[in-house]
């Protein structure tokens, strides 16, 4: 998992099992001990890590937000589109899978930030959403598509990666992989045949 | 706005207003002398509505559900699937839009309820997913679409809808029964030019 350049490996992990406890409790109810227990360290070693709850939550974002930009690097150099956005898809939707869903999930909640760091994080955001519609809007100059809105285009297909998070469960008739190639199959070619 | 049949005028309005109030403040900081506050109701006169925190948020979902499934019968006399699957999406769009993207994001807080009433809400929800995937049933039957996983499709087309009431705000270029067809469209034809 790729972290924020001035982040490491322990914090991450410290990270990760605080997110899947808010979660699973919800941020109010989870205290700073819940937390110390959940992750075998005393007050004093938590604080060393995060200043607070607030600024815990915003570590776990800035750690979800670095997930998926490692997915926009990985995939930046890809020259044709439409194996662009199968890329991009594929590694959001594994992302989620490999349990980083519980970041997905956290990362709606930036209202509980403080203004500038709720600028930050949503800023991000942006990036990723501009990122995944220049791959739309290439298609487009290209010629591929009719005249589709390709804001409301991406914010669908964003909207369909992001409630896998929600209804996935192993053992199903499809993987991740192939979910996320039915996401995009969907987004560029629709249900009806051609 | 369709209310269980149980339920009154009065307990749907104090339970909108206690919705917004829990999904701005969080449910479990948001306490009963909150609510009473927001709703100007004595705590005696609350308890004459609800039985508690708990029993609160399952009155939020039964009437997040009663708005939905009035939707549904709403459009089951519409014969021609492609039709139905348009008024049904903007029927639940129209409901997003009307302020109930605060119940919504409630129905997702599932894990909150007690056992019977978390199957009850579960059932009235996988009640509607077959609905939806009943609609596309019927134009595969009829040769429209190819092999497509309509389980997979009834989720991203779900994933689309749930995610306008995160990102649409008035005054865009598209009004909400545009954002709907937009939704259908892209689902049944895609992006790609035929």
């Amino acid at each position: 998992m790729q972290l924020p350049e001035d982040m490491n490996d322990r914090t991450a992990q410290l990270l990760l099992k605080a997110a899947e406890l808010i979660h699973s409790k919800g941020f109010d109810a989870t205290t700073v001990n819940d937390i110390c227990d959940a992750t075998g360290l005393t007050k004093g070693g938590l604080y060393h890590y995060i200043q607070g709850k607030r600024d815990l939550l915003y570590q776990i974002m800035r750690l979800a937000m670095a997930s998926i930009h490692s997915n926009v690097a990985e995939v930046e150099a890809i020259e044709d589109p439409e194996e662009q956005l199968r890329a991009v898809v594929r590694a959001h939707i594994r992302g989620i899978h490999r349990g980083h869903g519980v970041l997905t999930a956290l990362a709606e909640e930036v209202e509980a930030l403080e203004p500038e760091h709720r600028s930050e994080i949503l800023g991000l955001k942006r990036q990723y959403f501009e990122f995944v519609r220049g791959i739309l809007q290439r298609m487009q100059d290209a010629g591929r598509f009719g005249d589709a809105d390709l804001s409301i285009a991406t914010f669908n297909l964003l909207g369909s990666v992001l409630f896998f998070a929600r209804w996935y469960r192993d053992g199903g008739a499809m993987s991740p992989p192939e979910v996320a190639d039915a996401i995009v199959d969907q987004t560029l070619y629709g249900l009806v045949k051609r």
